[in-house]
């Protein structure tokens, strides 16, 4: 959905890019390459468009990295919060948020799939990492208290467990498409079903 | 552990490093910077050395590529291999292969960090990556076969349950530290709780 903002932006560029289309063109190229073995020369030679064309939509290389990692971070935090706003137990909290993450990774998935390969080589990339550090001990926290309510196993630690469930959910990054068979809302259950009861059979879902 | 050859090879050399050492330098760095961001003359400038003794060791970075992606693939394929030829059934096997994976993760952390992280842009990086494809293939036939026999729930699809699972095992390799408190043989029967039993109490393990 394209605002009239956006159509001053493509008019004042190149016809055809507005920020956003930049911005995903950007995204899927360091995905790609990597961030670190992208240029802003190959970044505008993909778009077709001049160095400077470019740099009238955005500041710099990081520029881009920085709005990218704040859509996937401020979604999954958002899942968290609305998460951690329910009145109900840990272990529900933690089923909304699990089933949040998945939709969040799904819905944003060439920023999130960005997000979980940053290497932390410049400042942008290690306050984000930080930003995912401290929503998994917040998750953790979750785990925790949804153990001393009995309803999560105690003999895994907490963020051990926090841990293999985030396996779980990020490695939709690398396997989910978008125009692929799998129904992301299925997808959410299925991990769901795994974390909280296995693979082997126990008579609960059908 | 060094061989006579490693020591001849190292006396070619400067002093201080052989092949393995060398090797070991390069695959840090990858996944420090990513490999295509990785130059050789980074990578020389890393060990200390000149390019020309650098090429010395190996003909080129895709070699040292090849051969950490060869390490890491042969260990999980072993582990697969290994587990196919017991007389068991398909959810023993499953079992042993997720054993076999973690062991193989663990123990060769950062060859099967690069491998992990391959985005597929040389004939080297394309070729691991479809062994890695068969791979998840052979274990999914396994799910499959694990279901028909009942030991594995059959209202998740064989391929997604597969992916999920090494969603889990793979995960390792972003937060297990050899130097950590985290002992590797218990964290993979944590991976196999979660993956078999889930953390949702089942009156299973104490």
């Amino acid at each position: 959905m394209t605002t009239p903002a956006d159509t001053a932006a493509a008019r004042r560029g190149r016809p055809g890019y507005d920020r956003r289309q930049v911005l995903d063109v950007a995204v899927a190229l360091f995905n790609e390459q990597g961030y670190d073995a992208t240029s802003v020369a190959a970044l505008a030679e993909r778009l077709g468009l001049s160095k400077s064309a470019l740099y009238h939509h955005f500041a710099s290389k990081e520029q881009l990295l920085a709005i990218a990692l704040e859509t996937a971070l401020s979604r999954l935090e958002a899942a968290l919060d609305e998460a951690l706003a329910r009145e109900a137990s840990a272990a529900d909290r933690l089923e909304h948020v699990i089933r949040g993450a998945v939709a969040a990774l799904t819905a944003e998935l060439p920023s999130v799939t960005l997000l979980l390969r940053l290497r932390g080589n410049s400042p942008v990339e290690v306050a984000a990492l930080e930003r995912r550090r401290h929503f998994d001990q917040r998750v953790t926290g979750l785990v925790r208290n949804a153990q001393a309510e009995g309803r999560i196993r105690t003999d895994i630690d907490a963020g051990v467990a926090t841990r293999l469930i985030f396996g779980m959910v990020n490695s939709v990054v690398e396997w989910y498409r978008p125009d692929g068979p799998v129904d992301p809302a299925l997808l959410a259950e299925d991990v769901l079903a795994v974390a909280l009861d296995g693979l082997r059979p126990r008579g609960g879902r059908a």
